[in-house]
C-alpha cells in the first residue's frame, strides 16, 4: 500500500464533467489499494472571474482581501470533487488550507508554506477516506488567509506530501510528461521517462512550465519523488527525483527557451570596486528581476563593459533606469536590445562530461548562427540569440545531442573542452 | 457613538455597483462616529448557482460537502465588500465565520449557533476598523464549516450582536420595514415604526417573511434592538424590541396570513386517553410539521372529532397517514380540505383588551366570512376561512381594527367578552 499525493489543476478540474473523471481516477486507485490525498485548484476561470470582480471594484485591492476572494475558488473544488467521490460510493473529506493548518508567512498572494499539520489527514487516511484539500492556499500565525500566488497547487501537493511522508507526489497535468524540448517547435521532441530536480529546475525557469518552480525545489529538498502525468491520456509521465534514482544518463537532458528575454549593456564604465552593485541596485530597487549578467574588461582595461537581461515586459523602465546610472558612473553608452532570446542546454551529466560547450557553439555557427551573450551553471548552458533564430537554434540542438531517441543521446564525449567561464 | 451590527441580504450585495452602495452606506454611518459590524450574505444568485454545480454531481449531496461549497458564496461578498470599503478610505477587515469562531452545533445546513467569541471583533473596531462578516456560517467544534440555513445571515447579525453588546442590530432588506399587513392584499397597510419581538415572532411565522424567526427569537433573548429598513430607500425602518421600550401602544399591530395550510379532520374517535397521540404520532414521524390543532367533543359524547392543519405541500401524504390511522382507531371519517387558508390578528395590548375576539368574529360574519377553525394564544388569534375569502378577509379586519391611521388604532375596547378558547 502506497501514500499518493495527486494534484489536478484548474484544467483537470474545469467543469463538472471533468471533476467526475478526476473522482473515476482517483476511485481507481484507491480501489488499488493505494491512501490518496488529492490536491486541487479552482475551476478554470473561476480565479480569472474573482479576480475581475475585484478590479472591478478597485484596480488595486487589498492582497489581504483579494486572498480571501480568491481562496474561494479552490474551495468550490474542493467540496465538488468530494461529492463526485461519494456519489462513486468513495469515501471522501474535503479540506480547505486552513482547515489542515497549511501554515505559511504572511506575504498575501505570494505566501510560502512553514510547515503543516498532517495528523488530521493522517487520521482520515487511517479510516479509509480520501482526503482532498484546496490547493494554493494556506493561514498565517493569526488565522488570516494566505495564497501562495499562481500555480502555486503544486507546491501545496509537494509541502502535504513532504508533511506526509507520502510515496509519491503525481502533479496531473494537461501534458503527459516533460519532453527533451517544446514538441511545437521541435516535433521529434521526446518525452522523457525521468529527469533530476536540478534538471527540472533549470527546464522549468527557463520557459518549460510544465511544474512551478517552487514545488520542485520543494519536492528536491524533502527528496519527495514527483511525478508529471496527463489527466486526460493515460500513461507513466515524467519521474522526477534525485540523480542516483535517474534510469537514463543521458549527458543532455533537455533544452529549454526563453522568449521573454532582453539585453541591456553599459559600455565604458570606469571599472572599480562596486560597480555592478552601482549598476544593478537601482533595477533591483525598481523591482526588475535580472536574469543573466555578464562583464568583460572592455579593450581600454581601464573600463569594463557590463550586460544584463531582464525581462522583456522591463525592458522600458530598466533603459531609463541605465541612462541614469550611466550619467552618473560616467559610462561611455548604454544599449538596449528586445529582440533577443535565450536556449539553454540542460543536463546533469554535463558535470562529468567536457565538450559540450564546444559541440553547442559549433552546431549553432554551422547554422550562422550568432551567439549574443553567453552564461553557464553546473548543468546548464545558456546562450543569448537574435529572436529570428530560436526555432532554428532550438532545433540544431536537439539534433546535435541526439534527443529524439533515447538511445541516441549521448554518453561518450571525449573532447577536451570543458565549461565556457565568461 | 454606537457599536451598530448592519446585516445586508443577498439583493443589497447583488452587484459590484450595489456593493459599493453598501459601502457608502455603511462608510457614511461610521463617518457619523459609529463603530460598525457589517454581516453579508452571498451575492443574490450565487447561492442557486453553487448548489445547481452541487445537483449536477448528486441528487443529495453529503450536507458536509454542501456547507464547504456555499459558504463560499458569503465569502466572496466579505472579500468585496471589504475592497470596496478601502476603496473609500474606510479601514476595513473581513472575516469568515470560522475566522471570528462562530460556534455551531454540528448540524450541517441547519446549525444552531452556541457561542461567538467577539475579541478579535473587538480588537479591529477599537483600531478604527469596520469589520465585515460572513453571514449564515460557522464553525463545528471540529472546526468543520457549517451553515444555519437559508435566511441565516440575520441570525448570524443578530448573534453577533448579542456577543458584542451591540447597541442595535440593523437588518437591510428590500422592504422598508414591518406593516400591519402584505400592501399587495389592502393597499391602506401602514408601516410599524415599532412591533415587539413577540408580536415580529407571530407576524414572521404567519407569512410576513421580513425577518428569519431564528433571529426574532435570538433578538428578543438577548434582548437585542433590532430594526428592519430599507438598503435602497432612506427611511427608519421598523424597530422590533422589548414591550416596554415601545411608543405605540395599539391593541392589534397587525394582520398576518398562511395561504400555505391544509386541514385534516377527523370525525368520531372513540374518545379515549392518549387519542391526539395516536392521531398526531404517526404524521410528524413523517416529518410532517402540524400547524393549528383543534379538538371538540363530538355529539354523542362517547367520540371526538379532531381537526389540525398542514402546509399544502404535506396535504396528500398526511391525509393517507391519517385515513390508516383511523383504520386502526375505529373512527368514523376523515375529511380534508386544502382550499382553506390562515388568517391572524396579532398584538401585544390584546392581553389586556377583551372584546377582540367579538369584533373580529362580527366584522368578518358581517362580510358572510364562514370561520371553519379557530385558534388563540396569548397575542394572537388565528382564523381558518376559504381561500378566496383571504384577501376581503385581510381588508376588513384591517378596517375593523383601524390599523390604517395610527391615530384610530383601537385603544377604547371595552366588550367583556374575552378571549375564544376553543
Amino acid at each position: 500500500m502506497s501514500l499518493i499525493v495527486q494534484k489536478y489543476g484548474g484544467t483537470s478540474v474545469g467543469s463538472i464533467e471533468r471533476i467526475r473523471a478526476v473522482a473515476d481516477r482517483v476511485n481507481a486507485c484507491r480501489e488499488r489499494g493505494d491512501q490518496l490525498v488529492v490536491v486541487v485548484s479552482a475551476m478554470s476561470g473561476e480565479t480569472d472571474r474573482l479576480q475581475s470582480l475585484a478590479r472591478e471594484i478597485q484596480e488595486r485591492p487589498s492582497p489581504r482581501e483579494l486572498d480571501v476572494l480568491l481562496s474561494t475558488g479552490e474551495q468550490v473544488t474542493i467540496a465538488l470533487l468530494s461529492m463526485a467521490l461519494e456519489a462513486l460510493g468513495c469515501p471522501a473529506k474535503s479540506y480547505t488550507g486552513g482547515q489542515v493548518h497549511i501554515r505559511t508567512d504572511n506575504s498575501h498572494s505570494k505566501a510560502r508554506i512553514r510547515d503543516i499539520d498532517g495528523a488530521r489527514v493522517k487520521a482520515d487516511l487511517n479510516a479509509g477516506r480520501v482526503v482532498v484539500i484546496a490547493g494554493f492556499q494556506g493561514v498565517d500565525d493569526e488565522g488570516n488567509i494566505t495564497t501562495l500566488g499562481r500555480g502555486g497547487s503544486d507546491t501545496s501537493a509537494v509541502a502535504m506530501a513532504a508533511a506526509l511522508g507520502a510515496d509519491e507526489c503525481q502533479i496531473y497535468t494537461d501534458v503527459d510528461g516533460v519532453y527533451t524540448t517544446d514538441p511545437r517547435i521541435e516535433p521529434r521532441a521526446r518525452k522523457l521517462d525521468h529527469i533530476t530536480f536540478e534538471e527540472m529546475l533549470e527546464m522549468a525557469s527557463l520557459g518549460a512550465k510544465v511544474l512551478q518552480i517552487r514545488a520542485v525545489e520543494f519536492a528536491g529538498k524533502y527528496k519527495v519523488p514527483l511525478r508529471v502525468l496527463s489527466s486526460f491520456e493515460e500513461g507513466e509521465g515524467t519521474l522526477i527525483s534525485l540523480e542516483e534514482e535517474t534510469v537514463e544518463d543521458a549527458v543532455i537532458s533537455g533544452i529549454a527557451f526563453n522568449r521573454d528575454e532582453a539585453k541591456l549593456t553599459i559600455l565604458g564604465v570606469p571599472d572599480q570596486p562596486g560597480v555592478a552593485y552601482e549598476i544593478l541596485g537601482p533595477i533591483s530597487d525598481a523591482n526588475i528581476d535580472v536574469d543573466m549578467i555578464v562583464q568583460n574588461i572592455a579593450a581600454d582595461e581601464a573600463t569594463t563593459d557590463f550586460t544584463f537581461t531582464v525581462n522583456r515586459n522591463d525592458f522600458a523602465r530598466a533603459m531609463e533606469i541605465l541612462d541614469s546610472t550611466a550619467k552618473t558612473l560616467g559610462a561611455r553608452e548604454v544599449m538596449g536590445d528586445d529582440r533577443i532570446v535565450k536556449i539553454s542546454l540542460v543536463g546533469v551529466g554535463m558535470r562529468s562530461h567536457a565538450g559540450i560547450a564546444s559541440r553547442m557553439f559549433a552546431s549553432l555557427a554551422k547554422e550562422g548562427i550568432n551567439i549574443r551573450m553567453i552564461s553557464t551553471s553546473e548543468i546548464k548552458i545558456s546562450v543569448v540569440v537574435d529572436q529570428k533564430y530560436l526555432e532554428l537554434g532550438v532545433r540544431t540542438l536537439h539534433d546535435a545531442f541526439g534527443l529524439q531517441h533515447a538511445d541516441e543521446a549521448i554518453r561518450d564525449l571525449d573532447s577536451a573542452t570543458d565549461m565556457v567561464v565568461v
